[in-house]
């Protein structure tokens, strides 16, 4: 009779000083106590990594990304020994591997690296002896066996790789909330935890600004059907589980509301209605490695039309002034920006097949004037860009219009 | 024409903030500039090693070693990334490397890890492209891949080990004193560096309390003929250089005067005088761990002898408790403890054929109305257990008697 084998991912702020690295502690305990067999991957304690970049700022301002992997993963090998440590404390069989050792394969992309393989033989051999196996998380190794780091949030990717290699019955993901919700509980005090939502779902929450956890994990969730269980490292409460299909009773059409408000909206104005155009525009913000979210043209009735689009508010300058230049070498109108707004936006699998969704929701916003100055739309969400000090009014009323909060 | 190669170890003072870390890139990269191939090996920034154990001490009293060696090995990690960093600043190529990755491989003994080989190919192809290779010191790795580390002092192992393999014309090892002085200079003001010492000079200085150089690394240093320069990181005056062999002029007799006044003396009175008991008193010691020094056992004229010895005064009351125990079961007298101690040394291989420089010492102790309480001899060195308030008297008296000030 085999054990269940689950993926544990504790983030920085669960394992941010002693006191919490033993509650970390007590919980996997109590886990291989009632028989799993367990990896366990570990983020940075606390601020580690953010201290860590600034020490390096100091010395140079453009450190070697090469240099700054081998300096960043000390963090989180810190956090699995002392996690080990803990363990042994309260009788725990544990060991402690860095992403190097443990065989976490990347790519030669330093600080985004990607993962290509994992060689499981050595986690599988210490837990045959019964041991709890501990990960450094957000860290590999290249075939040059140089340290790569895999990006923010990368010990949600490593945990989730792992659960997938050795074929986990579930991966879970401790954070400071209790799972998913229905929309921020601090705008709207009514949301409601969701007990499952799917991968797709997810995916839109999350990059639509729920951050809980990052979405090239929840991608290869999704890729793998890797059951995810998303829960707090504070209570004992179930949290949320990411899974492949929801079945629920009802067809839910709405499962969720999000906001975001690090964006701010860019328009380039009359810009020559022509084949080319906007990819000399975007191509020139790729290069310069500016991410762009939401594009918005419109049919043009002239010659001419505006583009729209948003920019993460740190990017602004930087993207106004290749913006400017571009524009010029084109010959457009103005180009105009706004940092003033906020992008709310209704997720959910069931308005695949509903049109009167979209409806609805201007209707919503149209009934509390507040004014819609963008529109981008996929298979399960609806956007909207609107003045940013409409923001919570507009997450409470669509929240409580789709009925989230019963 | 092939360049010259040195390694040059900079220990946790010289690169304690990011100020001295640009000065030791500083100067690593003139070096670069006048043509060297330069391995460069570093500690832990000051204090952090401390500063991990204690955060280790806080979760668990009795961490397992693996674990120890797995957090401790982040501190030099931390420090070759952010060197390589000030390099590249300064326009100067390098790259930096883990004991692992450098494959410095070292038995399974955590926490005092011996070095069992180096793999330099990767040293070696680095050196080629003209970069400065940096090496984590104090740490390797298993065959098994597990981090080990060398035990207090070890970046100087690294560094001594490193020059071996790599034949490196000479070994710099950058401190915060400017070489290898008579004796100790806050005794003495009069205290003149050495321009050369021989190994086994230094050993003896080492050992006797002069806490310049880890021993271990001084012994691989003399077994492989491996050049030496102490010098200090702060100046660019030239050290002391630590050789087989140093050509004086005349036939210095004694060449340092040192004192160590972290010993405590322990007699065991009426012991029994016949065959094993010795041995069943120090036995006993070193199972528990105890590290006993100097050793005196007069001739006895009765059945009855009294043993003394010295022990390391953090191990006093542990010594104590012990010997009490075996004295008890052998049957012996009294065990007494005398703290305020201290051991004066005079160190130099031209004593080793004039006999008249014990006497020489005795006699200047005898001036200065100092006791002798216990006297060791090897071939190079001389000691003597005074009272400890007579330490600096008895230093300031034998410098000056012995012409060392000149």
């Amino acid at each position: 009779m085999s054990k269940a084998l689950i993926v544990q991912k504790f983030g920085g702020s669960s394992v941010a000083n002693v006191e919490r690295i033993q509650n970390v502690a007590k919980r996997v305990a109590g886990y291989h106590k009632r028989g799993y067999e367990q990896v366990v991957v570990v983020s940075a304690l606390g601020d580690t990594t953010d201290e860590l970049i600034e020490l390096a700022h100091k010395i140079n301002r453009e450190p070697s990304e090469r240099e700054m992997d081998m300096l960043l993963s000390t963090g989180e090998q810190i956090s699995v020994a002392l996690l080990a440590m803990a363990l042994q404390k309260l009788g725990c069989p544990a060991i402690s591997f860095t992403g190097l050792q443990v065989g976490i394969l990347t790519d030669t992309s330093h600080t985004r690296a990607r993962i290509i393989r994992i060689n499981t033989d050595k986690i599988k051999e210490e837990l045959k002896k019964g041991r709890v196996v501990i990960v450094a998380g957000f860290q590999g190794v290249t075939m040059n066996q140089d340290i790569t780091t895999l990006g923010r949030g990368g010990s949600d990717l490593t945990a989730v790789a792992l659960a997938k290699e050795l074929k986990a019955v579930e991966c879970e993901i401790y954070t400071d909330v209790e799972g998913i919700f229905t929309t921020d509980p601090r705008i709207e005090p009514k949301a409601k935890k969701l007990a499952q939502i799917t991968y797709d779902e997810m995916l839109e929450m999350a990059s639509l600004g729920a951050q809980v956890m990052q979405a090239r994990s929840i991608e290869v969730a999704k890729k793998f059907d890797v059951p995810i269980h998303v829960r707090s490292s504070m209570s004992e409460i179930e949290g949320t589980m990411i899974i492949k299909e929801v079945k629920r009773m009802e067809d839910v059409l709405v499962n969720g509301v999000t906001l975001n408000k690090n964006e701010a909206k860019i328009t380039i104005c009359e810009v020559p209605d022509k084949p080319g155009v906007a990819a000399r525009i975007f191509s020139t913000l790729s290069l310069a490695g500016v991410s762009v979210d939401m594009i918005v043209q419109n049919v043009s009735h002239t010659r001419k039309t505006d583009i729209s689009f948003t920019v993460n508010k740190a990017e602004i300058s930087k993207t106004l002034r290749m913006v400017k230049k571009v524009s010029a070498q084109i010959g457009t109108g103005e180009v105009l920006s706004d940092e003033d707004i906020a992008r709310v936006s209704i997720v959910g699998v069931g308005m695949k097949s509903h049109p009167g969704v979209a409806a609805a929701m201007f209707g919503i916003l149209a009934e509390h004037k507040i004014n819609i100055e963008m529109i981008s739309t996929s298979d399960i969400s609806i956007s909207c860009i609107i003045q940013k000090k409409f923001a919570e009014t507009a997450v409470r009323a669509l929240h409580e219009k789709f009925g989230l909060g019963k």
